[in-house]
């Protein structure tokens, strides 16, 4: 007979199996099916993800759980054992607590709902995404009060992608965050503006695709592990620490933007390939928040992608490979151009400081939602005066306003704060290991990132879940979560770069 | 409480969603997945089959039978009601016989095996590769004895593929075709070699995928349900009608390799697509056996493809597209070279007349296995002996004789029978075609596919399982599959060819 802890492990394995058979059946779905294969997908989806749901909320999983807790020795604080009980243990109690009538009305509305948030986005209408949106409030709130929360019902939302944390805690953070960030925003609008134009011109796909492939094969991330696509929407997937996807989008009159997302792109899928390979198969061998995903892309787009040293070597090649549009280019307009700040309308086009604010904002009105005080029908108003209040700028359509994410027609409310949580992971994340990198400036400088990688790859791949994301970020950085260092990495490069 | 018969589609639907999320996996790996995916692919497609197969032969499975047998009328011929009911049991009487430990020990073995037959084809060794065929010979004996027969083992492993069928039945076809095929190839070998050089030359990949993507599509193939990828070995996958995928293989010095791959698979892709969609997911949603597929590949391939009205309407396409390489090509030796006849040693490289010589010495030998009349170490010599009397060529080594091929390696005894009783079977329609559709050879030399294309689609493709084969042929020639066909069709064409 196997130990409980194999037992356990033996009935998890092919649960994860058909999770990644489902990860796999979305990544073809965004980027190689025709548009005839929708509704068999969809149906096959399905399947694979009930059949998940079902081996996993079976009482055996229960009583292996017991089983095994009940073989654990005193765990230490690293021990995988102990943390796949204890992390597939919360698992299953959120799990089990969502009925599985309530699991059924929630895949239906969502559907519902996004093909009517598509539609209200496509005609600029926001009146057909309304009722759909209520509808999800009203269930989201129910998933909620039958999963459990300490405060409100939000935490219990949060903390199906930031284990960890609460509502409170986020707020807090984000309150100090936005008093220091409105007047540095303010300062950098009456500052006179940066000239990006450099970044516009003629560049073929191909030649796009060929130089930020070879950017990312430097940074270590493995295409013998992995391949990179073409998607309407970038996203990275993993079917195992072996097999990690990253997809991009191109836009042949900008060198930036297909760059960064690849950049970023590959923050995520560094941490993916550096998951152990003895998590594969278990609850544990994936990221351990979504905030420290995101840490992990931001810190490679933002900390290294736009930092002077990374366009130190790789200006010269990327002159090279387009020699007909940038073959004027210097380093500090160019360095200039890329960190262009500038209030705008669109979240997913927003540099990196204001960017903070359109999450705030997303934070705020989705809270408000899930605890009554903001009703869908004051959304929109709601948003517009808020994008004025925070960002000066107010949409003049729905559609490029409360209609432009994805996120709340899918239900994945408490999802936005997690990418302001990322940024501020990163930023501290940055100051430890530049604290024992000294000499990382010019390994960057140099096309060298082995040492960062394998930082990253001690201090955080590695562990999948086997940490949750507060506990992390403190062995790695002897301190919990604040916004002291990305404010002080924001006032040090955007101070300089617009002289305040 | 739903009818007995939508229980039992309700029960079998999400069994095969799991089959086609399997062949999305398998389609990914060919195509697609890096060369790390490996290991893990095969975990999960693992627990996809038996997460499939536990589900098949549950007793639930043959509950829903009793009880939706019971239900049905006095059933049609084309009742999908009864169909579903009789070839669900069919398959079901066949999974709950072989033990579960047998199809664990098959699985294992044949993984074992293709792994030393990579190895022994690559070293041209047979010992390495030879106690794991005996291995599976045994294996598969035992798996026949548990499904059962009337004559002999081999009928339980042939009905695999091609249900309706005895292996006695394919022997005295095949017996036939080797009396009257083996002069015609003696007397082609004495004739003047035909001049092919004309295909071979430069012709770079993405001009053969723009123009044989413009033949198919110009078929019927519908490329808004359907896409073509490149893999090692050219197939076609479904995971829905509406989502039938191809692949190929390009040989940039021939011209006529991959359009010939591509016509071969869009026939097997037509197949698919025309299936009724009311038979999606459920087990009649499929080709009703591999004869009738490889009848609707070689049907095109063929008597289409190979025919000289598509080459009146397609070679100056083809010119175009090839300005340097075929500029000076003339309809009439461009014809010859593409259906030049030669003995040759390797089966999937063999012309349309000798191809089924390859297959008959494989069939002889694969039952001789079965039957124990051919052991595995007298192989090599037999198929060396075989070769000589059939075809006059006795291969060097191994490599390119008795270990060309993956089947055996699988454990798919009973498979090679299906590509010569394909080719009967394309040619028989093709009688029955030509009947009813006098004026085909001007629609093809007119490049007009739509005539074609819906006589196959009422009197095949829609059908999907609903038809067992010899029905299926029976009703649209009017016929029991024959030579007969097909002899008329070969000398006829290669009669005029070669002046015999």
């Amino acid at each position: 007979m196997p130990a409980p802890i194999e037992a356990l492990r033996a009935h998890l394995a092919p649960i994860e199996d058909l999770k990644a058979a489902a990860a796999v059946l979305r990544w073809d779905q965004e980027t190689h099916m025709p548009d005839g294969g929708a509704e068999a997908r969809a149906q096959q989806l399905s399947t694979l993800q009930s059949t998940a749901h079902e081996r996993f909320v079976a009482e055996e999983t229960g009583a292996l759980l017991d089983q095994a807790a009940e073989a654990l020795d005193a765990p230490a604080p690293l021990d995988p054992d102990a943390a796949l009980v204890r992390v597939t243990r919360r698992d299953y109690e959120r799990a089990v607590r969502v009925p599985s009538s309530l699991v059924a009305e929630l895949s239906k509305a969502t559907s519902q709902a996004q093909q009517a948030w598509t539609q209200a986005r496509q005609n600029d209408d926001f009146s057909r995404f309304a009722p759909h949106l209520e509808r999800l409030v009203e269930l989201s709130v129910e998933k909620a009060e039958a999963i459990g929360y300490e405060d409100e019902p939000y935490d219990a939302l949060l903390a199906e992608y930031e284990p960890g944390r609460t509502t409170a805690e986020v707020a807090s953070l984000f309150d100090t965050l936005r008093s220091d960030l409105v007047p540095i925003v303010d300062a950098i609008a009456e500052a006179p503006p940066i000239d990006d134009s450099v970044l516009r011109g003629s560049y073929p796909q191909s030649d796009q695709r060929a130089f930020g492939r070879s950017v990312i094969a430097d940074f270590g991330y493995d295409f013998d592990r992995g391949r990179q696509d073409v998607s309407a929407h970038p996203f990275t997937t993993a079917f195992s620490p072996d097999d990690v996807r990253l997809t991009t989008r191109y836009d042949e009159d900008n060198v930036a933007s297909a760059l960064f997302s690849t950049i970023h792109e590959a923050g995520h899928g560094l941490y993916e390939q550096g998951i152990a390979p003895s998590l594969d198969r278990t609850p544990l061998g994936d990221g351990t928040a979504l905030s420290t995903h995101e840490s992990q892309a931001r810190l490679w787009e933002n900390h290294i992608g736009r930092s002077r040293p990374f366009w130190r070597h790789y200006l010269p090649r990327l002159k090279d490979a387009f020699p007909d549009a940038l073959g004027d280019a210097a380093l500090e307009p160019f360095y200039r151009a890329i960190n262009r700040v500038t209030p705008s309308l669109i979240r997913v086009e927003a540099d990196e400081v204001t960017y903070h604010l359109h999450v705030m904002l997303r934070f705020e009105l989705g809270r408000g939602l899930i605890d009554g005080s903001v009703s869908v029908n004051d959304l929109p108003a709601r948003w517009n005066d808020a994008m004025d209040t925070y960002l000066g700028v107010v949409p003049e359509t729905d559609a490029n306003g409360v209609l432009q994410d994805v996120h709340w027609s899918q239900g994945a409310f408490g999802y936005f704060p997690t990418y302001t949580l990322g940024t501020l992971t990163a930023a501290q994340l940055m100051e430890a290991i530049q604290n024992d990198l000294p000499g990382l400036p010019e390994h960057i400088a140099e096309g060298r990132f082995g040492p960062l990688l394998d930082w990253l790859r001690t201090h955080l791949h590695q562990h999948g879940r086997v940490l949750d994301a507060p506990d992390l970020l403190e062995r790695a950085t002897g301190k919990a979560l604040s916004t002291g260092a990305w404010l002080r990495y924001a006032r040090d490069k955007f101070g300089a770069l617009y002289s305040l």
